[in-house]
């Protein structure tokens, strides 16, 4: 931690912000009557949702021990009934890392100087899971306005490049490109167009190693902007290769620590951004509940997005 | 299978009605229109989370080859960079079969007859999972209006007892009570109270092994009513004991497999049905999109009702 | 089952023969007069192992719902002691299909009729696992004499081909060219070159859906020679295609279920082969206990061959 | 690591003793002469079974993330062939902690000053395994002879209690009263008794979480002897609560990692030592191959002794 990212997190910091017991961090600006905002962006009534299969043709290659699923069939056709001609069920289990595919990271998921959000211990993550800031502490959550700021369409790309920054400037450019502003409790959903790496080109590696994303100066904005929380369609959020080689992973450090903002990663935008860029509406009812897992440190997701 | 029960499984079934390769089954009743009414529901803004803790304190005893989750952490506070006192993160996997708590069933989880849900071959479910049917086909789903129908209440009981059976007449009786109506593309939640026996009193074994529920009749009016899905507070929305000995999992039978009509198992609804009961609103955006398992049988939920 | 395998079987039935509870089957030939055999094979003090290696590079690709082990690290350097600087460990877990490389069947794996060996129900293995006839019976075993006939050196080819058979007389001629004899309670181990197909040419499919090996007719000199184990280079020991397209899986149906002779596959016999061509030995000392897992259906295995 | 520590581990360091790149350790003591040795203690041909069984009534109760396994029926009753009434077959999977139960560890285990055994640095453990000094590189092992100092019977306790250290001069003792030597190559079992805490009484809390064990100055001892491994029936052989509150683990630390000496951990030794303690004779041909996981820290075994 450098001394301007140091000061930063000091500018950014949500601590306190919501009590010295809170677990929740952003998730606390989507107070009622942004639900309700969020209620009136249904305008067609159409639903895309926006999750990756799980799977074992998933993007994980084995990255720092993550997997993709294992989907294991515990029947396929076992009586119900004594009659062999009667009823039969099929069982399946799945083992899974929370955060092989699209997914929400929790606010026990990244720490420094012993510390989680909100100063709850590093040490309160234990063998058993995280007893504070688990992602189970979002249960009632996450559902908002989403509002899609389409970057690789701003510069005219079919998919950003690996390393290319996103600053502050071109959120504000994609804000006023689509005729759309982020206010207080939205989730902002950021599109790289970088998935299509993986989902259409197949290259699983290129795609999890390196990625475009938001640069630590969109730090600042996301915490002006009071967001809830922030996705993208790539595995991190954040750029990589990093910004300043010397800073590694500034978003997660001042997003999760600091902000108590959660991240959502690997969600897959294409579909609601053609249909946001044909009829010029960028925003719609989210949601993505993530599953109650005690102690989680991320979850899985199907997140829907509503217009 | 009777000749009654054969013979309103053909009054009831869904096969064709939505073309021959259909895998969504009543999910289809869930058209833009009525996502629109569902989004009208939210008034107040306030978001109630309906789905059970996912971990080791479970509702799951070992029966039928289910078990509680197996959370297990793979990293608690491994280092992200170079620095020993820089950025951290923790980081989990999860086993668990997927109808272990709140879930969802897939088209392709009971059968009977070599064919699933319209028609699909029963041999379609592998030891890789559902190539028809599987619960990934219910992706964009699922999203509409709810309805609590509090059968408890209308009995005037904390909770229903095991073998105690709901008929069309409770469903007709609770409408009129509550002054409401179930109408196509809703999803129907059920609520018996007798979750309280798992969650208040904390017996597993009586909560699983034995539960009220809907008698076969109801079939017909689930029908009749288009309903998109229907879900309740027990592990097997039908009632258990079976009201005839030699007809076992009715609902399932023809729910599942002759309407296409997915059930939703252990729907905690205790404190939904608190604040319905309280200002007479019996109606909700309800949204509970499953895990997108590729072939998956069921999925793990966390439902949320918002008024 | 046709009328002379029906016939087969009564006429190698090993039903009763150890009491109306045994649940070891032939193990039972293991008398300690035959393990004081078996340690005097030991003459060079020579150790060899037979197992593949469990990892994601095993022989599964999915077959059958089988799959490869996943081997998951849930420490790499957790500290062990308060100061960052002392000692740190590391921790794993395993998830894997008991019989997804080297491996016995337990002699709950296969049943015909209703019942397994020795008349056990087929109903005691249930979701929980295998009440009788698990591969936890076996625990005490298996040490015994272990004799390697080679039927590829025998034909002089590196390794037989896929269907190609194995018969009684093979086993007798290789006896005689080797100069050996296999006994009562002996472990036999029948080499066909064929695991070079998985570790020398990496076809898996290849390997595992098809392969040499036991005909039907060895199931009497098997019992005659009152061998207490069989195993063999390949994923079945006995040969694939079938010999007869309307009888499937003799070997597995009378070796496990009517014997109750278990049966080890993928053993990797290569270097034990080469050793025993080069000093004309084909005697030594085996041993391969399976771990002791509850009712479990089998167990991986890391064999070793004494000389 | 105090002084004194640092000072004996420079004392019975094995690094370099068998060459540079060398994994095994004290394995490497385990040479022909001493397995032919091993091989001539078989005399009545009777065979132990040592291991726990592995099942969800295992010792783990939670501690360090280790859970009991997990025992999942894929198959109860399959069928096999077209016919129904046909072969039929089961099979399963299991999810455990490669640690939870009788178990070697591993060489990748532990370490400190980033290097584990032989120099190997600790950062070749990383979330895909351990690339030096796995346990799979152990797989011709572990057979050799084996001895029994039961300490519980010296002291004419049933059990030892927690915390209780056994010396160098009780396994001397020990020695004299049995009348047998520990030598070169040898596998040393230290038997305390207090398995029975867990076995018979039931306690895996108080069984796992303290135990007599082992003191550091056996260190010492067991590298004059020049053990090939040492093993005992609790969970982490060295005693706990540790002889000196700011010596943590001296034993994992100076075992494992300066000499390269494997600890086994959780064998049942009641039954051996019952015999031993009959007929007088301590020693026995030991055999308890692991389970070749590829970069696996540690295996679960089911170890034999045969007397």
């Amino acid at each position: 931690m450098s001394p301007a990212l140091i000061e930063l997190a000091r500018r950014v910091s949500n601590w306190g912000r919501w009590g010295a017991d809170d677990e929740r961090g952003t998730i606390n600006f989507i107070t009622p009557d942004v639900v309700q905002r969020a209620a009136k962006c249904v305008r067609r009534g159409e639903v895309f949702s926006l999750g990756l299969d799980l799977g074992s043709d998933g993007p994980q290659f084995g990255q720092a021990g993550r997997v993709n699923p294992l989907h294991i069939m515990t029947s396929t056709s076992n009586q119900m009934t004594p009659d062999p001609a009667g009823l039969r069920y099929a069982d399946d289990v799945i083992v899974m890392p929370l955060q092989c595919a699209t997914q929400w990271d929790s606010l026990a998921h990244v720490h420094y100087g012993g510390q989680l959000y909100n100063g709850h211990p590093a040490s309160s993550v234990t063998s058993s899971g995280a007893v504070r800031n688990g992602i189970d502490k979002m249960a009632a959550g996450i559902i908002s306005r989403g509002i899609l700021l389409d970057i690789a369409r701003l510069r005219g790309v079919e998919a950003m490049g690996p390393g290319e920054v996103i600053g502050p400037a071109d959120l504000d450019a994609a804000e006023r490109a689509q005729g759309t502003r982020v206010e207080r409790g939205d989730v902002l959903l950021v599109r790289t167009g970088y998935m299509r790496v993986f989902t259409v080109y197949g290259d699983r590696v290129f795609y999890m190693k390196q990625m475009p994303g938001l640069g630590a100066a969109c730090v600042e904005w996301l915490h002006a902007r009071e967001v809830a929380a922030v996705a993208s369609d790539t595995n991190m959020v954040e750029v990589w290769p990093p910004e300043d080689p010397t800073v590694l992973f500034p978003l997660h450090a001042l997003c999760i620590r600091d902000m108590g903002l959660t991240l959502g990663e690997m969600f897959d935008l294409e579909g609601l951004a053609l249909d946001c860029g044909a009829d010029g509406i960028w925003e719609f009812l989210f949601t993505a509940p993530p599953l109650r897992v005690a102690g989680g440190i991320g979850s899985p997701l199907n997140p829907l997005a509503v217009k």
